[in-house]
């Protein structure tokens, strides 16, 4: 009942978006008054859609999140999440860094928001992810990463026009996890395609960027953190090759052995462990959480686990949605990852680590950074992929592996190669690095726009 | 000046405590009635010497702290801390599982201390560590493995007598670090020597076992937590051979090469890292401590890493010790790993990992538990030594790799073999787990105790 009245509104909404689209160029069209639940801010919001496709009628939503201090002194700053599938406003704004995080009906102020550093554009692509769509749905069934990076790019190109002051503005493009292939798939477009963009850098967290090596190395990182036994570690890497479960789970081959071992692997991690980060809590089902409130021994928590789920309710508030300009279209709910895109999955095997190398041959500033808590796509497989990109460009090692620092504290270790590739880790972060280390992740996030190599020693005052 | 007096005090105390020692066997004559600062309880503590050689002035301190409910229905827990040479009333029970943790001049209750499962019996050892002394200070310049246990044994024996009431009760012994050394040793004494103790069984954690797997654990540790490169890990395995390294650097034969690459880890890791725990912050100086209590953004932990500071000012204080009955003797200053003893280095290429075996094999429960952040005797190598022993034992798995829970999340992963070996680490723990994860680590102490399995599912109750 209710879902087929949605299917309605779905249909009336997208009438509607497309009167829209065809409306004003101004943006003030899109500014955003106040967001439901927002504490007073200095800095202008805007949210709104951006048409890539008018035949097709599809469009791709942004949040854009001015600086909040001199934001025309400020670079422009674009944040693709990954999945494939997933929301940039979701995770990246909402979860991650954004101006403000859920809290019940409220939305409470990070401290460590990217845009007091930058002028920050979260984009929801490709179409079909979070609150972008496409009218055709037929779009919908063969997404790849070639479709997915021409839409960013014509995206920015539409958003420039809208937004004319930041047309010639230092521009970085950043993103993790799956964005390892949509972030130096787009800046490769841009320099291929002589757009004249004045793009500085990229920088990448948790990226998938050569399948076989950051698949692999997940077996070792399972051991070395106490996930698996001994004797699943060795069933794991002889009798499975990481890099061809996947590939064979896709084409039914796997041998019955190598699903037992799979099978073994999981039962030894467990359910209750969060693999994008095996020392962090889990959210809880409210049964289990009522408990957790109800008990005097339980330990308060700095890190919300539940901001998932606190942003999933968020975002699906009508309110929210209309002070936003975003609409529904073709879905009856706003989801974290798709669940309409049925992303091209071999894509996933297509190496992104020299693309990265023809960047840093043009000048671009290169950053790949990890959260050393994450055993989906871990440090070890990553650091070993930079280092190897490095050695292939014969780039020398311009800043030594040694720690860096956030404040009084280290923060993680990084290496520089040549002054334009370097590799970082956030110690104590998760998969999505800023979630579980906000701090730690804007001082990285400033030394890069800076072209800084990350702090070498304690500082007093903090940043 | 004041180094001077000490010594004139010292040994004024030294002939008093002589003569206090040949008085009283009742135990009444060591209740301490309060430590200063601290908040009201409903248990008995008790803390004196224990004289083990009467011709040599030998006399070893305790600090015991009765359960909190039901004393004359809960074990007696023996605990040793290691070094060698560091003290179990500093470490053991005043940073990780003692009833009170200092803070600034007063005690606050810890809610997870071990003495709400057990009669918690702390004991420095050797003499010469903490406030335990021998008067010939020539005993200081040879001790090892054998003195110490036959000390501890004597200790335990003499003890019994002052406290007869716990002669029958049943008895576990247990520590961490080197007291991977002191706790099997002891055990393996006793029965050796069939002394009519209830010993049920024993528990060690981050222990020192065997040396070159202990040690050689520490390379992979390091790389795959972030803590050095790809190429030094390289260096690190390939040119030097950790277990080489200690007994190289003892007998002056490291090469210049090794030397190089071991410059190069350190430096790599950084001083501002706690190998001990190498996610947790380092405890600051105080000019870097004030600059954070200023700034505003600094984060409150919930760990307080400078604990073991405030417990040296909190020892080294006269009221605390005149409430504990301790006396400095030869030494000027309360520490927490003693600078007067030379223990036998020799002694920590010797396993005790088949001493394990021993135990096991005469029926006495042995449990061995990682603190996984820790990379000085990393849980890869420890996991390794039990499984090898297991198998070496022929005791077939009886509980299979799985995680274990502390309440509702999970507090680490366990195996056990033929139900009596277990192999346990404890999630986000440190080398002195029950700093960093105090409720896990009870959690997994009342396990022991009962002889249970650690908890297989999330529970709703908290513990």
């Amino acid at each position: 009942m209710q879902h087929k009245s949605w299917i309605i509104i779905g249909t009336i909404y997208a009438t509607l978006v497309q009167v829209c689209l065809t409306l004003g160029s101004i943006s003030g069209d899109h500014k955003i008054v106040s967001l439901p639940g927002q504490p007073k801010v200095n800095f202008q919001q805007y949210g709104g859609y951006i048409t890539i496709d008018e035949r097709q009628h599809r469009a791709l939503f942004y949040y854009f999140a001015e600086a909040e201090t001199e934001p025309a002194s400020k670079p422009l700053v674009l944040w693709l999440n990954g999945g494939p599938g997933c929301s940039s406003i979701g995770a990246g704004a909402f979860c991650e860094h954004g101006p403000f995080r859920p809290s019940g009906d409220i939305l409470v102020r990070n401290d460590y928001s990217w845009n007091k550093e930058a002028n920050m554009l979260y984009l929801e692509s490709p179409a079909g992810v979070g609150f972008s769509f496409s009218a055709n749905k037929s779009f919908y069934d063969s997404v790849n990463d070639e479709l997915t990076a021409q839409d960013n790019l014509e995206f920015l190109q539409r958003w420039f026009t809208k937004f004319p002051e930041y047309k010639g503005r230092d521009l970085f493009i950043t993103g993790e996890s799956y964005a390892g292939h949509y972030v130096p798939q787009l800046a490769q477009l841009i320099i291929k395609q002589n757009v004249k963009f004045n793009l500085k850098g990229i920088a990448i967290g948790n990226p998938l960027l050569e399948f076989n090596i950051d698949f692999n190395s997940r077996a070792e990182f399972y051991w070395s953190h106490g996930l698996i036994s001994d004797s699943t570690y060795e069933s794991f890497t002889s009798i499975c090759n990481y890099s061809q479960i996947r590939r064979q789970s896709t084409s039914r081959s796997l041998t019955p052995v190598c699903s037992g071992v799979i099978r073994q692997v999981s039962r030894e991690i467990s359910n209750s462990i969060d693999t994008y980060d095996v020392t962090l809590d889990v959210c809880l089902p409210s049964i289990l959480s009522q408990a957790q409130v109800l008990n005097q021994l339980q330990d308060t928590e700095k890190i919300d686990v539940c901001v998932e789920d606190e942003t999933d309710k968020y975002l699906n508030r009508k309110d929210v949605q209309q002070a936003f300009h975003a609409r529904l279209v073709g879905v009856s709910n706003w989801t974290f990852c798709s669940d309409v895109i049925k992303y091209e999955m071999q894509n996933l095997e297509v190496p992104t680590i020299h693309v990265l190398g023809e960047l840093a041959k043009s000048g671009i500033r290169v950053l790949v950074y990890s959260g050393d808590q994450d055993s989906v796509i871990p440090l070890t497989g990553t650091r070993t992929l930079v280092n190897g990109l490095a050695k292939e460009l014969g780039l020398n090692t311009t800043v030594p592996y040694r720690a860096w620092f956030g404040g009084t504290q280290v923060a993680g270790w990084t290496q520089v190669y040549g002054n334009i590739l370097s590799f970082a880790t956030i110690r104590g972060a998760a998969h999505e690095a800023p979630f579980t280390q906000p701090k730690r992740s804007l001082v990285l996030f400033s030394s890069i726009l800076a072209g800084r190599t990350m702090p070498e020693s304690p500082s007093l005052t903090e940043h």
